[in-house]
């Protein structure tokens, strides 16, 4: 009998970087994999007229307009291993015919809320400069260097956006405190009460909280959201860490209000990656800066693989994916993730 | 009526820094305090002799020899301050005779408990060297600078010492994993199951391990415990975190180990405070540094009041004293801690 | 504006069995509610043909061949509130063309729980007979009836079914154990493992649990699946808890084993209900009977309208359902409930 | 070397009944075990004279006044298996000389929670009468019966005492609510927050909670302590769970509010047992009654011998017992219980 087909165009990712070597070894046993040539656009374009019929899943995410998908009568599912839906294929054809778009992005939830609570820790204990006290050999003993210091215990926290990254930081946070709140326009109340969270209105929230986490994918109707009036509301010495996505904010209103120094913020992603040498956000004191860092570890890759492998043997027993994150067809079309231009 | 008599003597603590306003106000309102004179020994030697028939309750860790608590008719409850039982009072007649011996140092558990995870984190993700690299304008993006990170989901953690540091980070590793071993020779295996630990020999747990914690007071049978032997059967890559006591550490012996580079470490107790500006030691790489900051908030030091006040409460209703830590006959000889020389 | 039209046809339910009376008001004033007329077959199918262009939303499984949604232009989903995906409608076309096929089964999720711990600890204690023995004055007091009693703690358990039930089960079942095992060849052993949950196949499950709960919808290929030969690896005195569906077991094999009295049975749902007043079922010492209770509260039915209103809210924001149940197109077909015939 | 000397006289229990096998062998391997003559008074009290010099540990609740206690030069612990302290041994010198009186009584924590579920959960839906409604072929199906059931999600729940019985059925409730109050006057306030209950008074409780469970070792200061005036705080329909002393209750009091029938309850403890064979209590259809059966299960008389064990070889080695509760100086004397008169 012949081995279904997967064809492999997981750019800027590889199968070798998402597949651990033994699981790699049991997909190449079940499934003939084929690879677009990475030459040109056009030999790109060929190669998929040419196969697309025969695949029975594509791991990556090519341009694959409308024409090209009414030929690919054995797709079965496509695996997003970048975690963004780009605005190169035609979502709306597949879901209608139930080609499954799927995404890899559990695989960051993890991870991502692990280094939020570590960058949560160190601002709330000053971890980062206390450290480079003592290598400097000017540390400070005892409680002369923590009057400032808090702890986590009791504090009200908030995540704005109930997505998979606020559901692995939930657990992480729940020893600490039961205050905790969330923001997301896309979630029902009775979903976040049956999770142990309050559901929250966004000023509310910045009102309140005393740790607050932006964990919200960008879509076109979040951008910039986060501006001077609702920075404005955060409470003095409250902690801001921004996880997801830089776009929420506006950047430039958010310098200023870590100029002020009122708050501490942790920050991953930035609006232009890398930042510019000289740029002043550099210098401010209480921020701690983490280089989009939160989800890139190897074992998270290999992740990828694991749910991906999964995924498609209950989607070849003809049964829905559990693992992997679905396109939907009232979502996919408002999220506005830039490509990854590093892994 | 008249009030009951307190002694405050907490030095190098001060009432005003282990009590609220509010809950100062409200202890002047209950009882009648009495200090004695801070000049010389002598001075404070009378003082006790004179006063000591008359007080309910005191707060600190003066020297109450025999012949002077035999005169402490009046006397529920002596509130060790400082967290360590020195060798300067008669613990045998105090427990003998009914007179609580009680020390504050639950407080310390849960800003313990979040500093010893804020620093495994850091360890796990690098949070302080990548803001320095930040800072200094070199810092790599996403996965580059990540390879070596590792996740704390389902790692094996290990806790030398099951005391209340030990059961304050209990529940802020319990997310994380369900394989957490622990060591106390002075706790029955039965307890340790009951709170969801599985009991284990030191050698098991060294060498079991992805993260060890040291939790263990400092006793006349652990001291050096640790030593070159037991620190080679940890894992390669393994963080060991070094919270409660220096001196169960061999710290020589630890120092090479550390310069192998074989595996990382926290370490936030030193067997020398300060350490020497040329301390070889501030120099290892896999290493963060905290110098014996664990303890030492602000906050902390006011919920030592509010748990002298509380079980004050109950111990003038005639009930057992329940948030203060009790001197136990068979074991407060063993105890060997230092005086502290900062708060 | 026009108001949305919502086609009311919940039988055997009623909106008002469904909705509290404020939701209800509600509902009525942001929605025009037409109902088919309850009399013939023929005026039913008249009321679709002439209506079903114009419905926004369908509460209830009338039929719905394909002649007729090709007219539903409007539609956008349909709240299936019997909770079974009965043979009625054309699921293939709603899903190809974005038509919401939606279930309220999960509002059963937590009562079916709540009663599968209540069984169980009647049988492990046998409350039902020491309640019985005390009303007819033939108490036998302390240890004398309870020698064969048998706690929960650290019991091993196991789950045959892991969606809805299981998941609402599980928190009630984590403070008694840390050993649940779980069968079910739809979910991914990883999904298990993100729950604690140890995925096992049948037969290790059913030779290996002190308490085995069935939890599982019933599907044209788990019909009788636990017969004679699985029965039989039940080991002595473990508890089997029957609650989703009769028809996964074959009932004579199971009336059989039970007789022989080696195990002990809870169970609410019979394969022909109501069950026959001589059916010597009813003799069993060694069971517990329940009849199809798990479910059935006012105050859960109240909750289907609570997330067939807020799904609808999600659905009109042109979101994604979240709180009801989706069909799917790999699995809708092969689920094989009868209809409700009570409430 | 000479064995320790254990003198055994546990009546009622036998340490046949608390001891396992192996473990039962292994005390025998490593003490000597003596026992009184079970003939007369006189006999046994010539046993004591003659035999508690050379004994290190008691295992029973002999009669031990002072002038018996002097000569015990040797006695490190009196482990009382009855779980009560009663008025026949001079606790205050024990106290005073350091010999440990330990109660068994800790064993019972668990099987009493998991009985106060089961009944609480049979009370919620009516487990035990829709049984009895099935056998006796008069079952009604699905809601026909299930009217005035409740779930237990999300209730508020109340514990009068907040000692062992309580700590072992809070993680049980958890699950199912965060409401959960607890009255204990002897008890802090931050104890009970620091276990996520919030402290109440007794009247705040009553008027609040939809299940209340009395947990409270009967003192002398809480004798009767519910009675009319506090029965009537009760809300219409809250669940009263009896499982500690039936002495804390005005039982006439009770009686007639139960017969009013707008609560329902649960009862396990009685003032007088054997209840009298037509004490028209048994007549009471919102009750479930369970003849003092909480603690009593084989398994939990052989985990009495458990921590029996643990806590001597601890002791052994001049270590704190951690397992058996403590005589504490302050409330030895409060305690009221009578002594069981079965096993």
């Amino acid at each position: 009998m012949l081995k279904p087909i997967i064809i492999s165009d997981p750019f800027p990712r590889s199968l070798d970087l998402i597949f651990e070597k033994k699981k790699f070894l049991e997909l190449k046993k079940n499934y003939k994999i084929i690879s677009p040539p990475n030459k040109n656009k056009k030999d790109k374009k060929n190669f998929y007229e040419k196969n697309i019929a025969k695949a029975t899943f594509i791991v990556g995410q090519p341009d694959l307009p409308r024409k090209l998908l009414i030929k690919a009568l054995k797709l079965k599912a496509i695996f997003n291993v970048e975690s963004n839906f780009m605005d190169n294929m035609d979502y709306e054809y597949c879901i209608k015919n139930g080609i499954h778009v799927l995404s890899t992005s559990p695989v960051f939830a993890q991870p991502v809320a692990e280094l939020a609570l570590g960058l949560t820790l160190s601002l709330a204990r000053d971890i980062h400069n206390a450290h480079n006290d003592f290598i400097a050999s000017k540390e400070k003993y005892g409680g002369k260097a923590s009057k400032k210091n808090f702890l986590l215990k009791d504090k009200t926290f908030g995540m704005i956006g109930f997505g998979d990254l606020a559901k692995s930081l939930l657990p992480l946070l729940k020893p600490f405190s039961k205050k905790i709140y969330s923001y997301d326009p896309w979630v029902p109340h009775q979903y976040m009460l049956d999770n142990d969270v309050q559901p929250s209105s966004l000023n509310l929230l910045l009102k309140t909280c005393d740790v607050i986490y932006v964990l919200a994918s960008i879509t076109s109707k979040n951008q910039g959201l986060i501006n001077k009036s609702k920075l404005d509301m955060i409470k003095k010495n409250a902690c801001f860490i921004l996880m997801s996505r830089a776009a929420i904010i506006n950047f430039p209103d958010f310098y200023k209000k870590l100029k002020s120094s009122e708050i501490y913020a942790a920050i991953d992603v930035f609006p232009v990656e890398p930042v510019k040498k000289n740029d002043p956000i550099r210098k401010l004191k209480n921020v701690i800066f983490s280089a989009h860092r939160a989800g890139a570890l190897d074992i998270v890759f290999k992740e990828m693989g694991n749910i991906v492998y999964e995924d498609m043997l209950l989607i070849q027993k003809n049964l829905p994916p559990r693992l992997c994150k679905r396109a939907e067809k009232e979502t996919v079309g408002l999220l506005r993730s830039k490509p990854v231009d590093h892994n």
